[in-house]
């Protein structure tokens, strides 16, 4: 598939410096982009590379039309016009509507004609499914759950009984949702579970990276907001909450009933203790510890970086007395102080 | 589905305070539980929610009737009576005895009649399945696997060969269980794999969460005890074992060989080093690190949570420093004592 | 089934102390093995367990035959010997050649008759499968996707379309390779969503361990390269490079574009940030935190361990304050200099 520069800075409204009628087939990297690929320039960081690129055009900004050896398509946000161009060019095979064969359909699930339901999915009594909903083969949707408009799930994806998912939301393989949440009450003879009987609800737009988990709520229900992107292997227990446009990072734990605001980030491997609050607008770095609430915006971090073995190992023998250490100091600061 | 709290009273052998034929549909938490909702009073710290929920009766102890203002069952234990009632109000889907025809089951494996074999369920030679066993749809169950009586296997899950499996234990969807333990031999040419012969033993009435990997053993068994649960996205390596009723968070990972005693509570995300031992009642905090045995019962704990970027990145870089700072602290000591 | 002695001999070369006739059925530990098992003895540290063994024979060096009490192989790397006599007593199912009748292979894709396709698999268009390949129960392979001769992936796995994988890989249950990568543009309006369109190329001889997840790249593709072994439920992020004979543990996850080098051992659940590079021979122990390259082979660390709660509290608490604490030391010792 090809387009012209035209078409590009049509599409995007973008001013085209260089010819109209030139076609591109492809995205491709400043440093690695042939003559027939279409590259960006977002971070002033990579110019170099713009210098020396063979892309047979450059989406940029005004100000770095003087450095491009090629044609340039010149917008305000160039990694913006990155995203949204770069869906011309997805080559993902766009699945057929209709029920495959092999697919089972229980009688009582509303699958409008315009839905693409891959061969061997499983969907269940009284599911509704929106119009353009993609199903991906090897998918099990249970009873009673429901899908907005236009969402497409991956193969191999498990979605339980009573869930609710918003319009345009995506789910790649191997996603569960609405599995049990961790419940059971301690007694003498072992562990009691409790039934998890509050559903999942999921907002617009939602983006669920391959084989992440969200539990089902206790009671109530577990609740992602709208425009929240989940990266892979993120594990949500029961009754979190997520606020809209939180994005969050492949690995994070969240522990049952913590509530993340909105417009949050939080890094990879992230842990995030139970019943806590985190407000709008925080960002967690990678491999953090937030072990109590958080209540005003910013960035917070814990993990020590790595160091060679021999100093960290002396360090972390050291971090084992760091109490004793400044009880050492204060007495000296007091015999200074004498 | 509603019941009286006569009924309920009966089941649970509590004393009603309130009129035995009023009728509750559901479960509901104190704060948001409507009047045909039950709820329960666990924590003394929500007694104000007591006073002013809205709920048709709540689960309480004989030192809490005074406060509540609807019905009362009153109970020794409130969490585990709502632990044992929210199951007359769980909404999973029963599932139908019988093999549905889109399973394929091998004709020497023993399926009685009393099991739930869900579609494209697929059944290797010689399993053996207990009586009301039930596979979600999807699932594959390897050659030789057994499962006993009771036990419940949510959709989209993968269960190796050789496999033993206790009565009544659950297993969500898209765990898998007896794939290889990561065992390779360095050679100048690279790895070579080590094949996997051991199996995996799991014990009765175990629950293993979403997405919970369980390695079969290098030549003796990976074995999970009676009454373990564990949650989501847990890595169990080849050849650990894990005592009775011991509870796991989600996303930890045990290395290979490692023993971990009965009892034990281990936060999420915690990491438990290979060839260790963990006594019975040890807990550990989320996101630590045990990389030594722990030969006594107790709490422990390792990670470092949260603070602002600014302090946090000043305090890892002196963190850098610890050894040296104890040095420069036994030097100021030693001339203080000059 | 069962091997004699002079068989095992003659297969890896080794020298037999003992009958020849003897049989042995299966592979033992020291500690357990009985009379019709075959052990080994490759750390030293168990030489005791060799004195009291009850194997039937043992795999060891020269300088071990004193001590052992049973038919002795002699050979130069025993535990290479284990690993390569291991496949002998493989009790995983051998799966016969031919596409099962319920699996789905598109008419554009190639499918050798030497294969083994199991049931509901489903393999999409312009597939291409090498000689030899397994695809176990419920997999499936998206369009255009390329495997080598004598893969063998196992049941539940997701590879998406236009994903390249060398000969003899083997895929573990529930991996995901070639979800889309984690990109999104930031607006006004909440996050964009980036078309991955890249692919994923994954070398020869690689082994990926259950539930792990290979995101395809954003424009360039992600790479594993040769002999890379991988364990349970890794995350590799998009455009992630790794290179030849790398060794990754468990729960390790990389974000993306970082570059990990060839001959590294990286330690479980290490997290490894975005766009970074670590060099060849380069080893993480668990839980590290790679915030920034590594140029220098060697090992590093950063985790701390362990301690019992009211030490790991009051530690803590001191650490908030590291900084601080330096400073005050600055100010005795410039003191202690007048």
């Amino acid at each position: 598939m090809s387009v012209t520069l035209a078409y590009l800075a049509d599409y995007l409204d973008a001013e085209l410096h260089g010819p109209a009628d030139r076609e591109v087939a492809g995205l491709g990297t400043l440093a690695s982009a042939g003559g027939d690929r279409l590259s960006f320039l977002a971070n002033p960081r990579y110019r170099g590379q713009l210098e020396t690129t063979g892309a047979g055009a450059v989406l940029l900004r005004a100000d770095q039309v003087e450095h491009c050896p090629t044609a340039a398509l010149v917008v305000d946000d160039p990694y913006m016009a990155y995203a949204r161009v770069s869906h011309v060019f997805d080559t993902a095979p766009a699945p057929d509507a209709g029920v495959h064969p092999a697919a089972l359909v229980a009688p009582s699930a509303k699958v409008p004609a315009s839905a693409s339901i891959g061969p061997n999915v499983v969907i269940e009594a009284d599911v509704v499914l929106g119009e353009g909903v993609v199903v991906g083969a090897n998918t099990v949707i249970g009873a009673r759950t429901e899908l907005g408009d236009g969402c497409h799930i991956w193969p191999n994806v498990t979605i339980y009984h009573g869930v609710t998912i918003g319009p345009r939301t995506i789910i790649h393989a191997h996603c569960v949702v609405g599995a049990d949440g961790f419940g059971f009450a301690p007694g003498p003879g072992g562990w009691t579970k409790i039934a998890q009987v509050g559903g999942v609800r999921i907002g617009a737009d939602v983006e669920i990276g391959a084989g992440t988990t969200i539990d089902r709520g206790a009671i109530d229900d577990t609740v992602i907001g709208n425009g929240v992107i989940l990266d892979n292997q993120i594990q949500v227990a029961h009754n979190v909450v997520i606020g809209d446009f939180t994005a969050i990072a492949g690995k994070v734990g969240i522990a049952g009933s913590s509530r993340i605001g909105s417009q949050c980030m939080i890094g990879g491997a992230v842990g995030i203790s139970g019943h806590l609050e985190i407000c709008d607008r925080v960002q967690v770095l990678g491999m953090s510890l937030v072990s109590r609430s958080i209540t005003e915006p910013g960035t917070y971090g814990s993990a020590l970086p790595v160091d060679k073995q021999d100093r960290y190992r002396r360090n972390v023998a050291r971090f084992r007395h760091l109490d004793e250490l400044h009880r050492r100091v204060r007495k000296l600061e007091r015999g200074a102080g004498d």
